[in-house]
């Protein structure tokens, strides 16, 4: 038997042992053929990693086997402990996977399979990538269906006692449109439940729940989230640490490095979430515009079908909003910048974004109007009510108190430059894509106060020398890195000439 | 800048590099969402590699950067030297990847690119096997081509004064079929030049590299080959060592773990070795059984015709012979058990197996009608003088001097299991791959000794107790492995009854 040893290695979500090449009961390159390792604890098959094999014996000694942090942790037996290992068997449902990748359709059972596999880590990053790219390349709508469904059943199940239980999802890829922190608030003073999980940024300069964090603590456990909704009809929260679909986590870990980004993988993986949140009736908003993820009212279209279908088949009343995507919402890109937008909404400011506060009553105004008790039509006066009455932002800081108020002054990038208009006209475009790449190297959403504050939106006009947004940073090679990037192309197109 | 540390970690084909999470530079996480940073030594962009995220400073302190053995020895810097990092810019190819994967098809420079970034270990295994399943669920002849073409470019290329090249190569498949070592002693006795590059195991128990290595030195340098060949006119050496398609070994690498093994793939594999040693004229063996890889006539038929398509565009000219494949050849199987076939068939011994005679026999003899000297129909004939009059041995040997004769005692695994028939009756079939994996779980080929000694075959006779085989083993534990899996299962139909 090897000595169990905890390898203070982080291997995000591969699970990976370390064998020493001179080890004393095995010849670790029989193994490395296999690629994967079972690792047993008295006899019983535990865990499933990828080999490497050390020659360092200050990093694990010729009786020991290594397990890096995440995989010992879930093996979750203690260091010393005696294991055993033996080739690993792949999992049965990698005949699935082949299966489709030689252009067969795989039935419920069969994706369940697959699903519950990679929810028990029992694939590599490889075989996850596989079986994202054979879908990607053709999947039947039942198919999206069955992922759907098998996604939701592998995570926690929210429950709520509300008969009518409302939320909302953007598609994402628009800077700066918090619209879910201004109509969470809404919905919540109005008396309907909506207890909302939001994502981090992962290839963005801010998430929602990375905003929400400048205001208020986000990682809630499920128990302190149902108090939250309890107390205040609605909340804010960071939707990983609710575990409601671990096995879309996982897909979205090796979609994001590869890019592939298909409409029914897109469905399946915010349906499966919502259908995991207790969800009764969902809005979805899908912006439209030529840096957007949506660049056609064609593929709108097609993705609202898609959605439709799944709500239908789901027992989940969903519509969906088609967007204006053609530029940022709001003024500020990043977390702290993000967040003075949305509280100036809420608060009624002078200098307030009219675009966020539009976007947000409107959504506000169709989800409202899920409420049996209002009439049809009057969603939006109801919706504009609660927030300029303040009865919003009294909620959301009843949300804020509930979820735990952040009380560090969070302060904006002290680093500054400022883009300037390199002639006379009127701005035709805004390139939301490259302006997040320019707010990400400026430190969002890692450094909260980095990121953009835009002074000048679609049709407006400058004169050369204008400056168009302000770059903030906190670090001075991130702030040289954004600003230069930002100098070569700034995103903003006047009169046709970018 | 942070200094260079070698980390004694074998990643086998990926780079890897290891970051502590208190780094004084970088904060790691950051770069986490990356996947993979560019190494820098003066600014000067010199390695892609995956980031793994390290919490002991005794593995890597926070002003260092550790590389695993392969990155370190494909960086070539010394440790010590002052590098510093950045987010990977994913390779351009990876477009065209997931060009693919939405169902386009790829032209002959777009593949190239993605090939020529494969070679050079900017892909991950995931990003590999994006690019080998897009490709395994539908590809055309021209995408196909344009494979082989770019996997033969970015290798070594070998040449030869000879203006006939012949070579020849099996599918695989079929424990013991190891024509090569029969086939290349008699044509070189003909004077025909035939420099045979072999595969080591790597799912098999002894690829042709590993029973050869029984008897001499296989891992030979380009120069030591081309040596051996003019002394020769052949020889039998391992082909990784001679590097011909290093995009290749790197796609076979995940082919093997994901068990994709597409006709198109296998064609693009073999065809761009054969392109890159120089050959001028091919003979495939195509074995077809229910237990092999090609189960039908169609099959085989369909697998012939791309590799002619690709011979005839590449200016190799193909000839194909399909062969029995309901059982294996020869009485051994495993690299010691192989040899002494290989050389009883050689030497004219008595119980030299007949089948591996005949076989080996019909496939030089077509290879040696190749040479405009000889009558067409007279290759089986002058094959069978040349086995039979020794030449073929005498050249053998010399094959064997010159490549670095083997002393070392080569011993059968002393640890034996016979298995014997369960009931009287006619053998009706054997099943190869049942019998492949008993070989191996034996010991085979890292122990050469251990295997299977055969003394059964399709259509014998048998009586109820008579050894259908013999199992040899070096390792108790194997020993056991072997043949309790042998005794569940043994791979033998007998009368129809398994």
């Amino acid at each position: 038997m090897l000595t169990l040893k905890k390898i203070e290695i982080d291997t995000y979500r591969d699970n990976v042992a370390f064998l020493a090449r001179n080890c004393d009961l095995y010849r670790p390159e029989e193994y490395q053929a296999f690629k994967k390792v079972e690792v047993l604890n008295n006899g019983c098959n535990c865990l499933q990693a990828k080999l490497l094999i050390v020659d360092d014996p200050a990093i694990v000694g010729p009786n020991e086997l290594g397990l890096s942090e995440q995989a010992f942790h879930r093996l979750g037996l203690a260091a010393g402990a005696s294991v055993s290992i033996r080739p690993a068997v792949p999992p049965q449902s990698l005949d699935h996977v082949r299966s489709k990748i030689h252009g067969h359709t795989l039935d419920p059972g069969q994706i369940e399979q697959v699903i519950s596999d990679i929810a028990a880590f029992r694939y590599s990053e490889m075989e996850i990538a596989a079986f994202l790219v054979s879908c990607a390349g053709f999947m039947t709508t039942d198919e999206m269906l069955s992922l759907t469904q098998a996604m939701a059943k592998v995570g926690n199940r929210l429950s709520w006692k509300a008969p009518i239980v409302v939320d909302k999802h953007c598609i994402g890829g628009i800077p700066g449109n918090r619209t879910s922190m201004i109509v969470v608030p809404i919905v919540a003073a109005h008396g309907l439940t909506i207890p909302k999980t939001s994502s981090r940024a992962i290839t963005s300069p801010a998430g929602t729940a990375d905003t929400m964090e400048v205001l208020a603590k986000v990682d809630l456990s499920t128990r302190q989230m149902q108090k939250v909704v309890e107390d205040c009809n609605g909340c804010i929260v960071w939707g990983g640490h609710v575990n409601l679909s671990p096995a879309d986590d996982i897909l979205i870990s090796v979609e994001r490095p590869l890019m592939i980004d298909t409409r029914e993988q897109m469905v399946a993986s915010i349906m499966s979430k919502k259908a995991a949140a207790g969800s009764t009736h969902l809005l979805i908003d899908i912006p439209i515009g030529s840096s957007a993820k949506i660049r056609t009212p064609t593929d709108a279209m097609r993705l609202r079908k898609l959605f439709e279908y799944v709500g239908g088949k789901i027992g989940l009343d969903v519509s969906v909003t088609v967007t204006d995507g053609t530029q940022p919402i709001g003024n500020g890109i990043g977390p702290v910048l993000e967040a003075l937008d949305v509280m100036a909404v809420l608060e009624g400011a002078s200098g307030a974004p009219a675009d966020l506060r539009e976007k947000s009553l409107r959504m506000a105004g169709t989800i409202l109007e899920n409420d049996p008790a209002l009439h049809g039509g009057t969603g939006y006066a109801r919706a504009r009510h609660l927030l300029d009455s303040g009865a919003a932002l009294e909620t959301m800081n009843k949300i804020i108190d509930a979820q735990g108020r952040n009380t560090s002054q969070q302060e904006l990038g002290p680093l500054t430059s400022e883009i300037t208009a390199p002639a006379n006209g009127v701005i035709s475009a805004i390139d939301c894509f490259r302006l997040a790449r320019i707010a990400r190297y400026a430190g969002a959403p890692m450094d909260t106060g980095a990121g953009i504050r835009l002074f000048k939106k679609v049709g407006d006009t400058v004169r050369k020398g204008d400056p168009l947004y302000r770059i903030h940073a906190c670090f001075q090679s991130d702030h040289h890195f954004a600003a230069d990037f930002a100098t070569e192309a700034s995103g903003y197109t006047i009169g046709g000439h970018p």
